[in-house]
């Protein structure tokens, strides 16, 4: 293969393609795309191209597999994980695709709608609802992630308990392969059994065997009636059992089951100031239960009202309260939505994203509890998420009197070390919904098998070849 | 490479690994192992294994990958496409799992199942039940399938409407790769994003990639509630019409909305005798409905009398039975559950199992109706299945008058053809749930890009470089 081509060179030939102004290279005009949004990363690229179509992205992609220049796709530029932008040495082209934000079409009847990758998971919801249809992923970005890095991140969220995970939303694919073949799979069909079903290479690969460009997603009827409640427990484990409790009461009406811990309560009332917790005194353990139907939301009370009666009884529940109103129902949501946001203000937390069985979670948060309190007595416990899927959020936070910096630097290698073994070592994962990107790429070396491992570079290899697309993300170097 | 070993060495060798007793060879311990369940395909092999752990089918296959031996995995042997049985030349090894057949766990706080491969799904059923739990995967061979060929040939039946088809049900798997080695997976998680999604790469491949040896399903809660009706619409449209209006009013109650053709009926009365319709005079089309949930069955009996009186206001419903008790529900299945064997028993019916958006499908069935009748007006069109998925089974049957033998001839690779191209045409799959095999192999070369077929085999080759699992099944030559 001949030498890589210049910057300049790149950009040349890369303007030529999408036209000058689709085309990035100043300094100044690359930063926003090559540093990710908590800052962490900063990587570097020749260009960032915003293609204008499938036929755009495709014709980049030939160019810059042929030339041997390396692409980072990208969607809102949410990750968490450094996924989605550039190594720091190098001169990759990042492709954006902000600029494919058409919603192709919303069908009632097959409940499906098919969209460019570039809408944002606020845009597509919106769609849905102005067709009286769900479309049900819930995650705090919304506003600014897109479809596409959804789809290749496979998000998750807080209504996974009732809708499932992207995977499950996704019906069809269209998606540019690393030498710029185009993949047209964009059929919205619930039963398809014609050979592999390639899609899933897509679904959270983190955008390193193809660039999601389009999709057909499932839609739901639109639930008419909720019930909401804030339930504070004696426990993780009696938080397990009223979720057991709640769903053979409940069913699938159950949509959301978070945890959230007394200390990360306490951050989020001191974060938002003039807000109140909807439960007198101060509680180890909360879970907020989100119910929803097609029914009325008397009915759902009802269940509601059962479900933590009950728990009352038999000693799940010390003290419940159900929203009366759609504003208390969002003051109740507001409370556990923020605890990301007061995070990040007060600095120095070690975000763990881990998931267990269920069976397994109530253990582990004690395990993982004690093992940061040996090494920090006085770190704050911010314990919360999606307890429903066995998902939490494990966050030690600087005690008040630590600067974050100096807390991050004694603890951070050795906290995301012991909660992640203990979270593998209880059969669980050591990121949940967050991915891999290249935060946690090495850590897959301790925690997957060498045949898990060799996989996935055979798979990648495959498609691959020349390891162009997105690379040094997910798969760490020591199989390749 | 050297030669490939004779049958004698074949069974020496394997014999040597799994014990003589469960390494078979004799012409007739082979025979129900090399021919399918139908009797249309009848292939050769070398030998039978019926391995008894993990371990003896890493050993076998590895043995076999050395030696430049095919190997055809089989569970229950009730594919419909030839996908379990060895081709008919050559010196291939069949790997049974049905020893295999323990179930590991039921953790009914995590809600899942961890079992063999070779445990049947009605093992399965029971065994959640059992604990008071639900796997929902219904087919009609469940007595008789197992979960690895569930797995491997993504199965689906009448409750994907409400549960998803069997990769929806997956949580984890282990399998062994062509080569040998073992890909554990067996976790019960919801979310876990840690790298590629590898168990996904061995539902649905028909067990081209790797047998399935082991596997977690998820559990739901069991419902203790169920409405079922018997409904006669005016047509297909109509049908789709009054599903719509039934997951407005009922939501994901919704359990199962199965269409049934006058002429599906008809056969099966005849078939059955003694059995009459709930519904009075002869109707051209019918559908089943059931809702299920965990609440009582006097609100569900309630939804359903407001959705059919709806229907009938409207016009989209023209007579309707309610199930009265649990033997009439029973009774309303039994005439759907019957169209299958009904069919078998009469001889000539042209099997297609296609799958279209829910908004094209009404279309669909009247263009193939008029193209079959085209070729043979007196066809009677045995046309049922699962509407709510988009899937019917339409099966044009031999008219009374004319043998089976002489219809087939006349007509199965052009009605195959016709019904295939419409359906591919309005957007929708040539096998929506009863795969590919050797039966539709070829087709593929007509219904699949060029680029989803090359990616089918590279990602074929990255697993099995060899072509030796289950070879000559699901990918056509052609791109090979």
């Amino acid at each position: 293969m001949s030498t890589i081509p210049s910057s300049e060179a790149i950009v040349a030939a890369l303007s030529a393609l999408v036209g000058p102004q689709a085309c990035l290279s100043s300094d100044a005009e690359l930063k926003p795309f090559v540093t990710d949004y908590r800052g962490l990363y900063v990587g570097q690229a020749a260009a960032v191209v915003l293609p204008g179509s499938t036929e755009q992205v495709s014709q980049v992609m030939a160019w810059c597999y042929e030339h041997g220049v390396a692409v980072v796709p990208q969607g809102g530029n949410t990750s968490l994980m450094g996924g989605a932008v550039p190594e720091p040495n190098g001169q990759a082209v990042v492709i954006n695709l902000r600029r494919m934000n058409r919603v192709l079409d919303v069908d009632t009847v097959n409940d499906t709608l098919t969209l460019q990758a570039g809408v944002t998971l606020n845009a597509a919801r919106t769609a849905a609802e102005e067709a009286e249809r769900l479309f049900p992923l819930r995650i705090g970005s919304e506003g600014t992630c897109q479809i596409g890095g959804n789809i290749s991140t496979n998000a998750g969220g807080t209504a996974v308990l009732r809708y499932g995970n992207m995977r499950d939303l996704v019906l069809g694919v269209e998606a540019v392969l690393p030498d710029g073949r185009i993949y047209s799979g964009l059929r919205g069909l619930r039963k398809d059994n014609t050979g592999y079903d390639l899609k899933q290479l897509f679904v959270g690969s983190e955008g390193t065997l193809g660039i999601v460009t389009a999709a057909v997603l499932k839609l739901m009827p639109l639930p008419r009636a909720s019930s909401v409640a804030l339930a504070a427990v004696p426990d993780p484990a009696a938080a397990v059992g009223l979720l057991g409790e709640a769903k053979k009461a409940a069913g699938q009406t159950v949509t959301a089951f978070e945890l959230i811990s007394g200390p990360a309560l306490e951050l989020v009332l001191e974060y938002l100031g003039n807000v109140k917790s909807p439960l007198e005194g101060g509680h180890a353990w909360m879970v907020l239960i989100e119910l929803t139907s097609g029914g009325s939301s008397e009915s759902l009370d009802q269940s509601m009202m059962q479900i933590l009666e009950a728990g009352l009884e038999s000693g799940l529940v010390l003290d419940a309260a159900l929203a009366q109103s759609v504003a208390d129902a969002q003051a109740f949501w507001r409370i556990r939505e923020e605890i990301s946001d007061a995070q990040t203000r007060t600095g120095g937390s070690i975000k763990c994203d881990v998931s267990v069985p269920l069976s397994r979670i109530a253990g582990f948060i004690e395990e993982a509890s004690d093992a940061v309190r040996a090494l920090e007595p006085q770190a704050r416990m911010i314990v919360y998420g999606h307890m429903g899927d066995g998902n939490v959020h494990f966050n030690p936070l600087r005690p008040k009197d630590r600067a974050a910096k100096e807390f991050l630097a004694a603890n951070y290698e050795q906290v995301s070390h012991a909660v992640d073994s203990l979270a593998h070592a209880a059969g669980g994962s050591i990121s949940a919904e967050h991915g891999i990107g290249v935060a946690k790429r090495d850590d897959l070396t301790r925690f997957k098998s060498e045949v898990e491992l060799e996989l996935m570079w055979q798979v990648k290899k495959a498609l691959d070849p020349k390891n162009l697309l997105n690379p040094c993300k997910v798969l760490p170097f020591s199989k390749g």
